[in-house]
């Protein structure tokens, strides 16, 4: 097996720097593309064989390190009891938005091997065609980034329907965090049973917070996650996005990874978060759209800033956009491994 | 004369921390909505006698040290060649987006005192109204956040065309900004001609840059636009958002006061902006929503950080949301002031 992904995860030496991109299965892909003419993003992610598929698309395309599972953020919503769907060209769309005390009284609590069976299907599916090949990588979100959908509606800017609340009615927020933190907790249990190998925990618009917020409204709830899943022994991943003055307050909620955006020089960030950590990042999502040389410039600035030091994932600062050229991705995952360790 | 806004932008000692606010002037008030309940945004901006009754409708309410000219970051584009309009709910839409080189040449330069005539009428009959009160603060939008408008067509998350163009035309990026930094120099020497006592360049969305790529893209074309304005002897505040990890390089682009968001502690960044230069901020926008205890708690954090340092202007890390009670927006003005330098 190529486990250059998980010796990186533990600090241990490699002999090239491993590679995978977040939303490396997606529309930038024309096989993704071909399916989802035919069914809509949930439609995949609750039918374990177009799931399997989909995430096997770019480790058979690209030269990948890792797989990670197709899957959305927010499946964990709906079981909890807050139905969503994706409105065309808008994103995630919450049918009833979590407000109240009552809104969060009313969640109930799941178990992942029933609501979610789905995902853990895909897992077994997409660990036996992968029959070792790379290892695959689960995810879930991080209570912050899940309770901003859930209050905001959708996506939002300025989250000041999630702060309101955060501000104004701190135990229901708790409460809301807690009940987010015990659900992903269990699931991430259950992707690992079910094969997963490593597990990200997104946090992706934890950045909207300042250092004291993040520390009384969020570090708690991602902390207790981390630990739930530390002993299981598979490595954790912790990631976000504009989080250049988070990063020690990220490190101290645990995890073997921790990943970071383009926003923060990765030498930097790597001394900020201590060097007894792996890292995980951060070209600029945007440079792969090209030209290819500037793709690259960028890719060997940062392994440059890695220094070659045991314990480098490489990846994006985000996810793959939409309008990316396959081509590009090709061959940044191709330089990196080129360039060696 | 209140000068004490003044003193602080060249780092005199004061009496108390002054104080203003990004968008005082906006939804939030019933002054202001009455007033856009008949008149769109844009008719408020291109009349003086609107513009300038809703410029002094802060400073007629809460204890404010500064008035800021009420008007948009979007103005210089229409002359420009570059028409938009304000879409209910949705922000600008620019009609013919901006993304070739073609499009970049054929815009036209204009004389910012006829084009913009209107704005400069503002400023003489709101310096004419305070008569002394407060001094009043003119403004633009740097080269990147007008860029990433017009390649965009509106506002934008990852900015992947605005990217898309400086990565790959570069020569037609640098083209682009520096119409903009000419127009915007000679818009706000136009300004300051006509009495703004002090100017403040918003780069609101430049924190989605590298600083690799800031310093490349985007610094060249702010420090034209900030070396143009100083010979006027006005301050210059220089604004964005996210913008932890570009402090250092943005200071390097001049001026005299950084506004900095509430991502970073204030403290900190001022340490790296350096203490030859004022620092203006940093309080985030949504706690402004209440309780009052916590935002006068926050409010606390960062005049804390600042020491009663001389330099220090107090203001949110960007504007005002229109769900803000005004009330608390007054005993945020009053606790600051009430508190001392």
């Amino acid at each position: 097996m190529n486990d250059t992904f998980l010796r990186a995860c533990r600090l241990e030496p490699t002999d090239s720097t491993p590679v995978w991109f977040m939303r490396q299965a997606g529309r930038y892909m024309s096989e993704y593309r071909a399916i989802r003419a035919r069914h809509t993003l949930l439609e995949i992610c609750r039918q374990p064989e177009l799931a399997a598929e989909v995430t096997l698309q770019p480790v058979n395309r690209i030269d990948v390190d890792a797989a990670i599972l197709f899957s959305d953020l927010l499946l964990p919503l709906d079981p909890l009891g807050i139905p969503f769907d994706f409105v065309k060209g808008e994103g995630p769309a919450i049918e009833r938005p979590v407000r109240s005390a009552d809104d969060v009284r009313r969640l109930t609590r799941f178990e992942p091997r029933e609501a979610l069976e789905h995902v853990l299907a895909t897992i077994r599916l997409v660990r036996r065609e992968l029959d070792g090949r790379v290892p695959l990588i689960g995810f879930a979100g991080a209570p912050f980034t899940l309770a901003s959908y859930a209050i905001e509606g959708g996506a939002s800017r300025a989250y000041a329907l999630t702060k309101g609340l955060m501000y104004s009615e701190p135990e229901v927020w708790h409460r809301l965090c807690e009940t987010f933190a015990e659900v992903v907790s269990d699931y991430l249990l259950a992707q690992i049973e079910a094969g997963v190998q490593a597990v990200q925990l997104f946090d992706s618009w934890v950045g909207a917070l300042s250092v004291r917020d993040y520390r009384e409204f969020a570090l708690p709830h991602t902390q207790r996650i981390i630990s739930a899943v530390a002993g299981s022994g598979v490595p954790v991943i912790h990631f976000g996005t504009g989080t250049a003055t988070l990063l020690e307050a990220m490190t101290e909620a645990g995890g073997d990874v921790v990943g970071v955006d383009w926003r923060v020089a990765l030498d930097e960030a790597w001394e900020r978060i201590g060097t007894d950590k792996a890292v995980q990042g951060n070209l600029d999502p945007t440079l792969l759209l090209g030209p290819v040389h500037r793709m690259l410039d960028g890719a060997e600035a940062i392994l440059r800033q890695a220094g070659g030091r045991p314990g480098h994932i490489f990846n994006l600062g985000h996810g793959i956009l939409p309008e990316t050229p396959v081509e590009n991705v090709q061959a940044l995952a191709h330089f990196v491994h080129a360039r060696g360790a």
